[in-house]
């Protein structure tokens, strides 16, 4: 998920501290060796990306395809040997949903298969139905008003909004890319979100939940868009509120390529009638509206640190349109093969490392946020837990499928000469940037909100914006598995070295500020 | 098409006449600045791509889809005032087909889209067919004493052959590119084929059949294949032989995505089990088996010289994921839209232009050589017929929807300074190569089996070869449509230069070769 969090970015001025950190840093090269080696040798990155992937299907929150991945990866880690795996309850999700039956084509001027998609928690049509396709501007669709009084057009009618044909200049870039090294000495913030665009967010989704409304109770067939990206068979499928508990039953929804909503619109557009065929059939239900994390721990072996924690994860929910490989399978994937590793290599953790596995991440942080109300600082209140204090650091992974280049230090100043030596032994591997600036839209954010320090790596963009990211291509076969591997080699060492260090990591000052964002 | 003819690759010795036609060549400069500006002021383009692409559909031969094009075609071209514009039979083609229902998803272990296509000409499944997946290595899928001694494993199976997963090297480029000079400069023969290879392929075409013949007999719900090039969203959907009256009906057959087979292939290996669920309804019927061209006519204005022609075409058929944009939608609005040009411009060719949209070329250039066969060369006893004297040239364009950037002389040395000459007024547009490298597989290799010199243009390659060639993303939106008025311009110029000029164009000697291909 992207453009989330509201945490005021803060500057401070701790660089009295950093020589003295930098000096003492002591770095367990014999340990990080072992890591590096075991990597090579004999990963798990394969396997792992397969029950993720694959066998679980997609991973949308509360699921069936969520669940049997959870479950896979607590039984996996209860084998691995790791203590407390479970799934844990965040709070209130939502709605369960999954796919049963689903076909689309084109019926008319002619027969033929069209590149599209339910949307999540989407209604569900009566059965098969054909109908004709109307067209909305993209101005239309948002003006409730011209949609309130033009609701009699709308009636067993497939209704298509959809702009502008896509650019063939995209087609001359590749679709993936490594950071160049100019790139990496200008990271600049990425992702982050201001509040007024929060705001105008907001607004939309209000609009959105009304265009709902007024299309269903027009007596439309399905509402039908073509989203950003969504050429040269990338077809980007998501929703915004709908799984929502108080959210009313939606009009049945389809996402559609670009190419063939352009189809139809010049087919309208020079006159022809144009009709579909849809059948959606979901399974949605709102009986165990629960979310669930899930954890796992490896136990410090150091009396004194044990209570400490060192905890890493990624989010296991995922979109729908395919099996949510890079977005975020390649997360938890790293970070399970990290516990994997330092649990098997049998070294010596001093503070206890402690796994997340989030869900409700692609609805705003939810499972990561929830998690950290519950165990850290109220949400309220503010008022601290005494678990809050005992954290040393999140490390999060979800920016696709790319090896690690560096770590955004998220304006920590104090941590960065430290980051800097740990990332000295993986210069050969292309990661060594540490830099200051903030990166979000994902759950290192909710750490960063309770004071806690939060880390996002800096990752190769690979083809995460123009391919794979909520698409209908984010399948298996677009993990890069070295890159997956050079990843959890990095992870495991800086946890490692997280968990031995004799002090905790230096953190910035708390700024206690009301998240004001509900939902997507 | 690709790799086609078994014409053998000559060299002459006609530079003597080289500089003399150098010297005489002079350019209708005048006509050939109305016709670009007519082009950039007017142009029809996007209309005709419209109706030959979105309104048609697919054009596989002898299908409704093409049927609708070529009648479009015909009255559209009558509208416009050309002559004797009709379709053509050329002989007997093969079946018609066009799907008329068609579904596919996964069913187990959990229900989920899949991007797939069903085979050009397929059999019907006998309603939706649910069932389990059954894997074939390659190797094994071309053993048909294998497959025989198996038949029991494959009743009331889907049986999947799929090879090794896609590298991810290829999304580090881009899908499409443009000729630099050094590639125009160093232009080698292309698409070319020689025996052996067309031996092989008869070899492969033999054992196709024999496994459909064996599938079918064991009682397979279909045979499904992933193809080269199928991933990243590209499915690429073509069929051999299928078409033929003579073949009997096919096991039902489904083209999937290499990132679908991959993902099913996984999950067989891992020992879970797989179902789809398939409908393939399509309308195959034998009853009119007749192939037919378009053609039409601008009559010469000189009486010496009006019988005479100058050809210019491209193949209207296309294979059917989708609607066949670039391969060869693009080639027939080209040629269509020069002679729609020619023809409003009230030039006065000397010569009469004829254009010819041909069908069965995916199938082996079967249109245009059976109507070379008709019109000028006897296939078996090589007797010309009088028609094959009075054409000057015949032009073609089947590249995709890349601009002009040449032409192939195929090693005619005597027109090459001609062309050379022709050119030079298109330079800003980025055309001037003039290579005696031969180029193959489409349809100008008709007429230069029967002596008449044929050429066709070297074309940016844009994202032919990776993305839209045969593929389900060949549609509308692939098009460059500025390329394809660039086009227009020069092969309008290059019509009305050889209509117009004193002399036909100078042939290369003819030898007499028999064909020895009876269609993919």
């Amino acid at each position: 998920m992207k453009h989330l969090t509201v945490k005021t970015l803060l500057g401070f001025s701790l660089f009295a501290c950093t020589a003295a950190y930098a000096q003492q840093e002591t770095i367990d090269t014999a340990a990080f060796r072992k890591i590096r080696n075991a990597e090579l040798t004999s990963s798990q990155i394969p396997q792992i990306a397969h029950y993720l992937t694959d066998v679980s299907g997609p991973r949308l929150t509360n699921s069936p395809g969520y669940k049997r991945a959870a479950t896979w990866a607590v039984e996996t880690m209860k084998k691995w040997g790791l203590a407390n795996a479970k799934m844990e309850p965040w709070g209130e999700f939502g709605k369960q949903w999954e796919v049963q039956d689903f076909s689309i084509s084109m019926r008319a001027p002619y027969v033929q298969s069209v590149r599209a998609y339910p949307g999540p928690w989407s209604a569900n049509t009566k059965g098969l139905q054909q109908g004709q396709v109307i067209l909305l501007t993209p101005a239309n669709a948002m003006d409730t008003a011209y949609l309130a009084s033009h609701s009699a057009d709308f009636k067993d009618k497939f209704v298509l909004v959809t702009g502008g044909a896509a650019s063939s200049a995209e087609r001359f870039e590749p679709s993936a890319t490594r950071l160049a090294d100019t790139a990496l000495a200008n990271l600049k913030d990425a992702y982050m979100i201001d509040k007024p665009t929060i705001q105008m967010y907001q607004g939309y989704f209000k609009i959105f939940a009304k265009i709902d409304e007024l299309l269903k109770s027009a007596g439309a067939l399905a509402y039908i868009t073509t989203g950003r990206n969504n050429h040269n068979g990338t077809v980007v499928v998501q929703a915004f509120g709908d799984y929502k508990k108080i959210v009313a039953e939606t009009v049945p929804k389809v996402t559609m390529s670009a190419e063939d909503g352009q189809k139809i619109k010049r087919l309208i557009l020079s006159g022809h009638k144009v009709e579909l065929a849809l059948n959606i059939s979901g399974n949605l239900t709102t009986d165990n509206p629960k979310g669930y994390n899930v954890v796992a721990e490896i136990p410090g072996t150091d009396a004194k640190l044990k209570p400490q924690l060192v905890m890493l994860g990624g989010h296991l929910d995922s979109w729908q349109a395919a099996t949510g490989a890079t977005d975020n399978a390649a997360g938890c994937i790293v970070m399970m093969e990290a516990v994997r590793l330092l649990d098997s290599l049998g070294l010596k953790p001093k503070r206890t490392i402690r796994i997340a596995l989030w869900s409700g991440e692609e609805q705003g942080l939810l499972g990561s946020f929830n998690y950290v109300k519950n165990h850290f600082m109220d949400g309220t209140t503010f008022a601290l837990k005494p678990e809050q204090a005992k954290v040393s650091a999140y490390f999060n992974l979800d920016n696709g499928t790319g090896k690690i280049r560096g770590i955004y230090a998220q304006n920590n100043q104090a941590v960065k000469p430290i980051f800097t030596e740990w990332f000295k032994p993986f210069a050969d591997l292309g990661a060594q940037t540490v830099t200051l600036s903030n990166t979000g839209s994902t759950d290192h954010l909710s750490f960063d909100w309770a004071g806690i320090p939060g880390f996002q790596f800096v990752q190769d963009p690979i083809d995460y914006e123009t391919r794979t990211h909520h698409s209908n291509l984010d399948d298996y076969d677009h993990l890069i598995i070295d890159d997956l591997k050079q990843a959890a080699i990095i992870v495991a060492s800086f946890v490692y070295q997280t968990a031995t260090r004799p002090d905790m990591l230096p953190r910035k000052p708390l700024v206690k500020e009301k998240f004001v964002f509900d939902g997507f």
